[in-house]
């Protein structure tokens, strides 16, 4: 028998064999990967392994400014293929125009990746479709970039949006109340609104991905817009709506790209949700939810104010002063801190779910790719109803 | 010749007959009308002279409730009509219930009295101009009880939302965009989202005027909506839209009067706007106005969270901070002070007005009924949009 020094070691229990973070590869350098990149020296449980790009230069460019290179020393690739075919390589990111989601995400589960996607995550849902079932044949994790799901904020405000005692909703048996929404389990007053804008800049409007019918042909609906969408999902509890009828007068560039649309939503009990996108106003990211007990305003719900703290405001069981001369109880403003940013707290999260898999032998989480499907789902009707001159459009859930 | 101390006096000249304050009557003792009456003790320029209801009795309790009796000592009228009969009455408030307006508003003018008339003004456009008919044949001032027109922050807002150079719009000549907001004009990017409703309690739902079809037909459109609809008309300077379409799913009482519903409007710029009003979620009063350079959020824009002090927040030239990970400049929270409570600003105004007439020879101010009819004009276009199963309802301007 050799002595332990100059033998290779036995190897590990396979439970060992790759302990540790989440080994990422960055699968395209757009700009928003330069937010991840930094998400990922942040996040426990998360390491950037590789870069991959459409040349091996862009990779190393995009290492060396944000500080990848010098804290991970990912490798570096010169093609997604060469990336996906690194086995150093647990999960991608992939930050890629649009229209090259399902052939590379599919391919990226294919290779056994696990996938975290941006948004908006397929040009449609039959694509979404087929970018979830090789996720599923491969028995890997699929989640979307929305960053803002995974901020305390967002919890806490579903904490108060659910709490039917103070500021949440109650069903209403309104005996003496007619019309469409006469439902055997009560009359659900809930009102949403979301309103997403930023005015983009000349550059922007000629240049950008998102307004290029070969590479985010959803334009500001796939972009802002799939914000909106799922923030109004969000209040329901991912409710699909009934019926979906978007707003006339939509703006669409010279190429046919949707620069400013909307959409009204409506459920079988009586809920109504209206949402507006834009990249030709100010800046603007509103969540308006209004039940029977309560309001809540939020104005910064997909990228906070600041990194540190987040703020809403919440209104239970507001009443008229007396001689109705102003109000009692007044709002009141709830504050969240947060020590990691929200991008950080998300990819931390699919790590935990990614590692869970890899290490302990557990099933992908289905919650994820389900909320994206219904977001994708409802865009897709909004699409269809700017196609169909703003008719109604049916969701069958 | 007699000496001056045995005979009468001569009659002092005409401008000296009928010096002073306007001489209100006040017709119909509503709930509402008790934050009238507190507000014709606080403004200047403006007294109680009567009270009138449809027994002396009432107007007596009324006035003794609201220390009317006390301080202004008002002639009691045990009828409208005894009310308008009175010659030391300048000035009507009537806060009846609507199906009572066009009738006693138009005898009230008739009667040579100024006309201040609670909102809704009438159950139509139609009445509304029977009732400005009248007003203009007698020569006295009208104005709708919209008290938050009043507010020193309703004039705030609007100069930040005028300014083009920081938070106003700017019409938008895009070269590379194309639909149906093709306009000389330039595109109009603005938009606008308006939220009223409180939440009635069942004695509400029940007795009040504003769920009685023989009263306030309009229901939660007359009530709630009226403020919403006037919140967007202010914000695109009073310009009426050129399309209604009423958001489908309005919820009805047993009688079919409405205590839900909204509507989008659209401009031919490309300017959007939708309101949600009801009586059935959490008392909120939000304006929210989107434009190329800002974005003002103001949540109770109706009646102040307290008397003293009003706050909107407005953002201008909004954008993201590097990597996206915060916003720079943030929006600033802008407060406004005031001494007199909005109402009683209200009636300082029209008290002005009238005194102009009344004192002065002048003319009746033409901007506050044009800014109603608009108003009504609106309403009644969701009406009708509601009735003929939510299609687009054109208003000719």
């Amino acid at each position: 028998m050799s002595s332990p020094s100059s033998a290779a070691p036995p190897p590990p229990p396979a439970e060992q064999r790759r302990p540790g973070p989440v080994r990422f590869g960055i699968m395209g350098c757009a700009s928003i990967a330069r937010k991840l990149a930094r998400a990922m020296l942040l996040a426990p449980g998360a390491a950037v392994a590789a870069v991959g790009s459409r040349s091996e230069a862009k990779a190393r460019a995009f290492a060396e400014k944000t500080g990848l290179l010098l804290r991970h020393a990912p490798r570096l690739h010169g093609s997604y293929e060469a990336l996906l075919a690194d086995p150093g390589v647990d999960a991608v990111y992939l930050p890629l125009p649009t229209s090259l989601h399902v052939r590379w995400a599919a391919a990226a589960a294919a290779a056994g990746k696990h996938v975290l996607l941006e948004k908006p995550t397929a040009l449609c849902a039959a694509d979404l479709d087929a970018i979830l079932a090789a996720c599923d044949a491969a028995g890997v994790q699929f989640m979307d970039a929305t960053m803002w799901m995974h901020h305390p904020r967002t919890a806490k405000m579903r904490e108060l949006v659910a709490d039917k005692a103070t500021t949440g909703d109650v069903r209403v048996p309104f005996s003496h109340m007619k019309g469409p929404q006469d439902n055997e389990n009560g009359y659900q007053a809930r009102k949403i609104n979301s309103l997403f804008s930023f005015r983009a800049n000349e550059e922007f409007l000629q240049n950008d991905i998102r307004v290029k019918p070969d590479l985010d042909a959803l334009g500001a609906l796939g972009d802002a817009g799939w914000y909106s969408i799922r923030a109004i999902l969000w209040a329901v509890d991912y409710e699909l709506p009934k019926t979906v009828i978007a707003l006339r007068n939509p703006v669409r560039n010279q190429a046919g790209v949707l620069l400013a649309c909307g959409a009204t939503m409506y459920w079988g009990d009586g809920k109504i949700a209206t949402f507006n996108c834009s990249f030709l106003t100010n800046l603007t990211m509103d969540m308006t939810i209004v039940g029977t007990n309560g309001t809540l305003h939020v104005t910064d719900f997909v990228i906070p104010y600041e990194e540190k703290s987040a703020a809403f405001n919440m209104a239970s069981k507001s009443k008229f002063a007396e001689l109705h001369i102003g109000w009692d109880p007044l709002p009141s403003k709830h504050v969240v801190s947060t020590d990691l940013p929200q991008e950080a707290l998300m990819v931390q999260e699919f790590s935990r779910l990614v590692q869970n898999i890899r290490d302990a032998g557990g099933k992908p989480e289905g919650k994820w790719p389900a909320i994206t499907r219904k977001t994708q789902v409802v865009m897709d009707a909004v699409k269809t109803s700017i196609d169909n001159e703003f008719g109604p459009v049916d969701i069958s859930s």
